[in-house]
């Protein structure tokens, strides 16, 4: 009978459309005893599950719960095979970045900081703030309150299942997006990520939502941000180390660009840490993938390829085949 | 020839598309003289415009540069006919209540609050929030961080031309959009505003989109704020007076809801009223209409009517039609 490890934290209810015929085993946070199980499905969080790794014998297949999976294949070697739940994060990562564009363009953080002064004139500091961050200097009457995200330019670079996501969430606001993968395509048209540079200077919106990889990390440094026009928005909701931050930091303090994050490198973000004081900055801590809906979803994936495993069928989201 | 009196702080260039054959006269800010004008575009600041009106002769015809037009008949009379600007604050309005949803959602207030101090693993003390705000205390694993707007049900208090625009904004999150406007129709399907009551207790999300008359002073008052589900979001982007103040602030007080608010009763919101620091609540000092691109397409829409005045064409948005 298929041994299958999972974390037993998490609610037995969750594993209700499981398969029959396989054993369940809830694996404590902390082992004293060696275990055999045939399928592990980790923690969620990865020092949970790395600490937990050497006590687990005849793994065969991992499942992640998880649609980043950057710290498997180096704790649990070439020979074992790996999924993850690609699908159970798009909704909740791809709203997170509409989300936070939106709140970037209608200045909520400065707008909480007028709700917390109490003082409803200062209102009237916004239009210096767009006149200093857009450079749009022009005498505008009435004043300029908030930007809008309508017709915007939009750089989305990675256009796996969230980008995707993203691209039709952003729909009803008519931007004009410009799409990027590792490699160019038509129909729909996707640049190639080599183009990066060339398409820079007209993205008033950079989205980062592409795998971290030894090819991606660093993709945005000082020259990216220094092509990038006066007051555009950086979003990252992929991974920290694509972005340099000391020239996120620098570009940040400078009043160059805008920037939301839901990740850092490192991270977490230490207490102290300059990103942590830059202006024009919405940082969140990790958690745009996070929802009252994230675990059922990820558990069903998890189901289908579990059931597919069993059936010998070919598994849907393999991020590492068995060698 | 016709004689146009605009407010001389509008920059000239938004008036290239006007009709020819008129005369447009600059007003300042303060008259100490009469003036004789036919067609009267006011300052979009009420405060501004009324302090003019009693050196204004002549006046025919009001077109007003702002969707809300509530201080115009009772300072013109009924001799005037007054035509809205509809249609352009509708795109920036849209964008603000989709942006303060998914904000309130997001938990946003709360992680700029971690933001500022610089605890990132502050980010823990979000599961405990989404169970005191939404009333689910299921134990949940992996830790809820933030919430979807997708799959909620969203009642749309209103169903003009903003209220379709929120519509359409909506559209990608799949809500349960239940659409209210004063009466019912079919196709699609609208419920008359007699049956808000029975509405209330599904609305997750309620959005007031509607004028302010005296039939919707005070639509939401004690009543309907206890009705609505425990940790619903009630979201005004259209006038302070429709939502009872004392009322919303107890339930904000008690945890019973969560607000988003651009209007406010009184407005301003004057220091240190209660409002200003009552939990859960986003409030913005009535600027969601604003946008660099509010002005020149509200001079087009005035534009537009004056070119229609001109040839004795109905005029598209009259809100009152000189007796």
């Amino acid at each position: 009978m298929l041994r299958v490890g999972y974390p037993a934290i998490l609610a037995a209810e969750l594993f209700s459309g499981f398969p029959q015929g396989i054993e369940l085993i809830p694996l404590p946070d902390s082992l004293d005893h060696d275990i055999d199980i045939d399928v592990w499905i980790p923690d969620p969080y990865p020092g949970r599950a790395i600490r937990l790794w050497p006590r687990l014998h005849g793994v065969c297949l991992v499942l992640s719960l998880m649609a980043g999976t950057e710290w498997i294949p180096g704790t649990v070697g070439p020979h074992v095979t790996i999924c993850n739940a690609r699908g159970a994060h798009n909704i909740s990562t791809a709203e997170w970045t509409v989300a936070s564009i939106l709140a970037m363009l209608k200045y909520f953080p400065f707008y909480l900081d007028v709700q917390h002064s109490g003082q409803w004139k200062r209102r009237f500091e916004a239009s210096a703030r767009y006149a200093t961050i857009t450079g749009d200097t022009r005498p505008l009457y009435p004043p300029v309150m908030l930007e809008e995200l309508t017709g915007k330019t939009v750089l989305l670079v990675g256009y796996g299942a969230i980008g995707k996501e993203i691209e039709r969430m952003l729909a009803p606001f008519d931007v004009d997006l410009v799409r990027m993968a590792r490699t160019s395509r038509a129909e729909p048209e996707i640049h190639a990520v080599v183009d990066l540079d060339g398409l820079l200077p007209r993205a008033e919106v950079v989205v980062l939502i592409l795998p971290s990889t030894a090819e991606s990390h660093g993709l945005i440094g000082s020259r990216q941000l220094a092509l990038m026009p006066q007051g555009a928005l950086l979003v990252n909701a992929a991974r920290g180390p694509i972005v340099d931050t000391n020239a996120l930091v620098d570009a940040l303090n400078a009043g160059r660009i805008r920037a939301a994050l839901d990740v850092t490198d490192p991270e977490p973000l230490p207490p102290g840490h300059p990103l942590w004081n830059c202006p024009n900055l919405l940082l969140t801590p990790h958690v745009a993938g996070s929802s009252p809906q994230f675990a059922p979803r990820s558990l069903r994936t998890a189901a289908g390829e579990l059931r597919r495993y069993i059936d010998g069928e070919p598994l849907y989201n393999v991020v590492q085949a068995a060698m």
